[in-house]
């Protein structure tokens, strides 16, 4: 577009507004992950940005949008960090790996001091019924199938096993990702990560193709 | 103890507060479930129950003491309604399916109406360090150690595989039931449960000794 446009000059203001929106958003994820969905009101997220209330609440209408708009936007970065760079890996075996990898990685590459604001809000959210909560659903639904596709595309290229199930593939990738969190964020076991990676090698074994 | 005797007073005095305190520790495992630890103040229980605020400080200093007076309640009774009846089971396969049934079944056999005390409060008090923190890696660490120890237990008679590390199939079995969890209790999805009993099946199936 020319510079001297009108819609130029739009664009660029629209793109700017976007960006801020995104920085803001980008802090209510690091500020949830901390303090849970529910800690996070547009006044602990102003004094944390050191921005006015008043400001935020041009961009969210109310506290639960602002959740809402949070899970969104952790949802997208994980997209970028996460599922994005593993379809990347060839299909089967590897793809499948980089996937856990890139989760397990995911809360310091897209900064969550209080780790993964997912798996974070499940226990906080699942018996809070409301739109925050069937957004996590939604991602969390997301998640599932992405791993589930990941595995149809190692069962299309001959990588794995015909008859072995997407859904519980999936499932179980999701518990070994989940009881690793819990050693290594709660119970600080030196062994977590060794024990994550030796079920992610059992549940593999069992749907690879033999040679 | 015959009736006259002063002890015996006393002795019904000490056992009556007991129950009390239990019955209130009962209410506030009840809370917490719902609104996380965090949320459970003493003042939020005295509503609950219906109590005076000065009644409830006299039994918990704080509300950390509340919180891990609270932990340790529900391991209490984790302990009556899911260790020791599992133990009762023939040691090895049947021993290590009904620990995992009963651990499904505790949330409502003790009520807890937003699901496990232990999963609702891993997310919310890993990054929060002081004594209820502690308190609950503790109690995750002895179930941790119990599921591993029934595995031993199942090696010793001859059931399950020596070369199978208790440590490894007590982590993968608490994968199964987290995100049985999630599955359940979020996503309400249908498959929850045979999702969850196909991959005990598999993880039983690995650590079985051939016949």
């Amino acid at each position: 577009l020319p510079k001297h446009e009108r819609s130029f000059y739009f664009a660029c203001v629209t793109e700017k507004g976007e960006r801020t929106k995104e920085l803001i958003l980008d802090g209510a994820v690091r500020l949830a992950s901390e303090l849970g969905l529910e800690g996070l009101t547009i006044g602990r997220l102003a004094e944390e940005l050191k921005l006015s209330k008043s400001g935020l609440f041009a961009h969210f209408g109310s506290k639960e949008d602002l959740q809402v708009q949070t899970l969104d936007r952790a949802a997208e970065r994980f997209a970028d960090v996460v599922m994005r760079p593993a379809l990347k890996a060839p299909a089967g075996e590897a793809r499948l790996r980089r996937l856990f990898e890139l989760g397990m990685e995911w809360p310091r590459k897209v900064r969550q001091p209080g780790g993964c604001i997912f798996m974070a809000s499940v226990a906080e959210l699942d018996d809070r019924p409301g739109p925050a909560r069937d957004r996590l659903a939604f991602h969390q639904r997301t998640w599932l199938e992405t791993i589930a596709r990941v595995v149809r595309s190692g069962q299309e290229a001959g990588a794995f096993r015909r008859d072995a199930d997407p859904a519980q593939v999936a499932s179980e990738f999701v518990g070994i990702s989940l009881v690793w969190n819990l050693s290594h964020r709660l119970l600080r076991d030196p062994r977590a990560a060794e024990l994550a990676h030796a079920a992610l090698d059992r549940l593999i074994d069992g749907v690879r193709v033999r040679s």
